[in-house]
């Protein structure tokens, strides 16, 4: 059964676009640390991001311990020895490009300095691990996908590791394949549960390490030592592209307001970062809204007022970005989509509107100046368990709906004039599987590499940790960083869980600053940029994003 | 004003991404025949496309004139002389890739061969002509726009010069202009107005000469002598990218049917296009649909029954192409909107649906078939004139719906056992105002600079035609093609229109051909390539679209 795509039909080079071709001929640069001999040494021992009484009982083993640095040394370390291994990997999650570059790193690490390992590729996500569903990972298996997008080597999947039994799964295949090790890619979740899993083999004495990775387009798994997530480096380039050639086309045609909806659920990172190549009149940062309170009113006004102002100035055209997440940033929405479910739980619906009596009153307003799609996509769309589907909303057509009634509202007043026609767009599908950028790909094989050199000196618990990435790649360092320092714990039904902590978009960060010292000239005049498409050759094959040289404190 | 986008403020190069200033800082090559000197030949007389004695009789003046052909010239021509000339350009209709590039090769033409000329850039289309708004163009002015996409620099319009009061108002134009040419960019219908505007002129006695340019992302304006028309190129490569990055999202999730509407609503040469480009499971192209007689259902059968057969082959994902203009080539959709928009004009629509008895019984057959919310879109959203707005149907979401619908009936016979689950998609906006392609950049800027010697050399009524498409740059071959011998006529309340037919996808040319051998080994194995993003230096930078190739039969 390829259902869940565990099974994805292998590519065949043959069937390779000339650019395709061309990436899989591209040779991967490592960091000098890692192509010369080296060490892997401690650092002081580790605490906790939050609550580290509970964090260490959770991980008693675990906690405390130190993070790795990979250093240069002069002569072969012991674990340049003959010792063969047997490692696991997996990936974890939504694709984001990059992913088969890591697992590349992985596996010439195990050729370079352990030659005879086997690494196992667990098919469709952690449950090829509970299943024990794998492939060996040879070089002509692996060779095909390298610098290629997606996840299909092995495929990816969205089951947890999380109950007694599935632990017991895990343990009995590590025994099974004799693991001495296993990488999971994936983001914080999955991360959060490959340290778990670190604890659960060292407290059954078993030999099997876990090293992370970190993944996800959305950029929210990031820390000191962490710098980026992988993925999120192209998806932005990629939806930074459509967003350019959008706003050329706007300022073409003169008469469209472009709304544009960008993946990233829970951060709102991909839609500053967007802002940031593309100067867009209106970003919306969802960190921001909730921050601020704000209502779905007050970010209607705000668009309305942008639009207004922009007429007066002679332009009747924009565009504006929209976190797909937005909703989730609104109070009111929560509650008014608490209430709803409520409501739909025991209560009929009646045509006449009865029901509505049962809203609170904020709830009710809200629901009211609603778009009538929308509302009728919140009474009648529901998941298995009967709730409103948050996640079907079209953001972006709800707010030009809502912007247009705000706009017929004060066209009456005569505050408006012109013809306004919103065009809607969600990027998301195009950007999570694009072939990786150059620096993507550099960071991925970096990454696995040293996931493969932590494995290889005992460490366990650890994430491949590769920084000073605004320098270049051969300057760059490596090591690995405590999972357990980048806990905190949630309580969930009455138990403390362990939870590596999305990192928002911070409004004092440097990226938000830059963003919000820029928007009010971004959005009255027009200071669009265009990015082009990703280039693999040449002089602007090689810089990055813009969040990242900002927060490390590159860009000015 | 600027809500036509008349006049976008100018674009400043200090606002240019890296790949947009690389771009710019790239030059341009031309043919050795334009490079050096040349002279401009007469071919044999022409005739017209059909019905040459009606196209006779609307030009008069210009009907049989030859096509020209520039060929190189052991000494500086005639032309070739101090003559200072004045010269108008307008863009007109929507954006496609390299428009700016035919404004950068007729200004350079002008520079090289006719020192102190004057070019005046009509603002907003032709409206600009008719109202006597230009800008006059010189190198400062137009040099930041070299080789960058979108219509900007002067910005494009649909207005039409049709009326006698609007031929009176061009005139009026082009005497207080003084104007020796005049180059009208645009697509089939701007050709053919292009040339009454000729005819006109000459019937006059003005000395204001002609020149067409073929520019449409649809593909649709060609022939033999007018090989391609521009933005095509650019505009499938970028929509192939992202079908491709989907592919590889489809294949690594496995769980997803993505259903992509392309922007080409008379012929679906773009689809056909992204699918050589591609490999998708499913490709629908209107005109085999229109060929064959299909109805919904059968659309709607045929993809069912590809996405059933896949099931059985262990796959539950795919990509589906459908060209926007899908609906527009099925009959029986027509005939339904037809009897709607009878039925909306003089009839109450009531809830309890007795309004459908008068539908014919093919139509109402149809209209039950349709998803709720396409048959709500039909009865509610209309056009000032109040028909029916087809435009605005969501095929693929249309398509999604009715595939589900015939899924579960057939889950109910026990044929599907799948869970099926569809992604919908439009790309438009992002290809037509993306930056154009080597091969746009410089097939433009050829299409351009012929444009100048045409007019420098006394022709008009002539389309600027670039050849030998498949060889070198340099070994291209430039000319102009007479616009009357493209043309035929069409009916009109009573009256003989002339129309430059758009070519439409032909069943029995190469491209189609190529895709029909290729389709069921498509549909069922996973043959998807995935183009990856515009190249502009490197191995993979100077190839261009199947199309061409096929149709010029340099392809296999």
């Amino acid at each position: 059964m390829a259902a869940n795509g565990a099974t994805a039909p292998r590519r065949s080079p043959s069937d390779y676009s000339e650019v395709q071709a061309s990436r899989l001929r591209t040779s991967l640069s490592l960091p000098d640390v890692l192509r010369n001999s080296f060490k892997v040494v401690d650092g002081p021992p580790s605490s906790a991001t939050g609550n580290p009484d509970e964090i260490a009982k959770l991980f008693p083993v675990l906690f405390g311990q130190p993070s790795a640095k990979i250093v240069p040394a002069d002569h072969k370390s012991a674990a340049d020895s003959n010792q063969r291994l047997k490692v696991g990997v997996v990936l974890s999650g939504g694709q984001a490009p990059g992913g088969h570059n890591v697992i590349s790193g992985l596996l010439d690490y195990l050729q370079d300095k352990t030659k005879g390992s086997t690494l196992y590729g667990f098919r469709g996500g952690p449950a090829g691990i509970m299943k024990c569903k794998y492939v060996v990972l040879s070089t002509d298996y692996v060779y095909p996908y390298r610098n290629q997008g997606g996840f299909d080597m092995i495929c990816s999947g969205r089951d947890k590791i999380e109950t007694p039994e599935q632990f017991k799964q895990a343990q009995e295949t590590a025994v099974k394949l004799d693991l001495d090790g296993l990488v999971v890619i994936g983001g914080d979740d999955s991360n959060t549960n490959a340290c778990l899993l670190a604890e659960n083999f060292r407290e059954k004495k078993m030999k099997t390490r876990v090293i992370g990775c970190p993944k996800t387009i959305d950029g929210d798994l990031k820390s000191k030592e962490v710098p980026a997530s992988f993925g999120f480096d192209t998806a932005c380039k990629l939806y930074a592209e459509m967003i350019g050639n959008v706003m050329v086309d706007a300022r073409s045609t003169g008469k469209y307001y472009h709304f544009v909806r960008l993946m990233g659920r829970a951060a709102s990172h991909i839609t500053l970062e967007c802002s940031l190549q593309t100067h867009p009149n209106i970003t919306i940062i969802g960190e921001e809204v909730a921050a601020k309170k704000q209502t779905l009113k007050n970010v209607t006004d705000y668009i309305t007022d942008v639009i207004c102002k922009r007429a007066e100035n002679g332009y009747n055209y924009g565009v504006i970005l929209i976190p797909e997440g937005l909703i989730d940033f609104i109070p009111e929405v929560q509650q008014l989509i608490a209430e709803l479910n409520e409501i739909l739980a025991h209560d009929v619906v009646d045509e006449g509107g009865i029901w509505k009596m049962k809203l609170g009153s904020q709830s009710l307003k809200l629901f009211e100046i609603l778009p009538q799609a929308i509302q009728k996509q919140l009474l009648l769309e529901r998941d298995p368990h009967g709730n409103v589907q948050v996640a079907k909303i079209e953001t972006e057509k709800m707010l030009i709906e809502m912007v247009e009634t705000e706009l017929e509202s004060r066209k009456k007043q005569g505050l408006y004039k012109n013809v306004f026609s919103g065009q809607s767009h969600f990027f998301g599908y195009e950007g999570r599987c694009g072939l990786p950028s150059n620096f993507d790909a550099n960071y991925c094989y970096a990454l696995g590499y040293a996931a493969g050199a932590l494995l290889h000196s005992g460490k366990t618990g650890l994430i491949s940790s590769v920084g000073n990435l605004s320098a270049p790649v051969e300057k760059w360092i490596a090591g690995g960083t405590a999972l357990t320092s980048l806990m905190d714990v949630e309580r969930r039904h009455g138990k403390f869980k362990p939870v590596i902590k999305k990192a928002m978009v911070e409004l004092e960060g440097a990226p938000f600053k830059k963003f919000s010292s820029m928007r009010e000239e971004w959005a009255m005049k027009n200071r669009y940029i265009s990015p082009g498409p990703l280039q693999y050759v040449g002089p602007t094959s090689n810089s990055t994003n813009h969040t990242l040289m900002l927060e490390l404190g590159s860009r000015a």
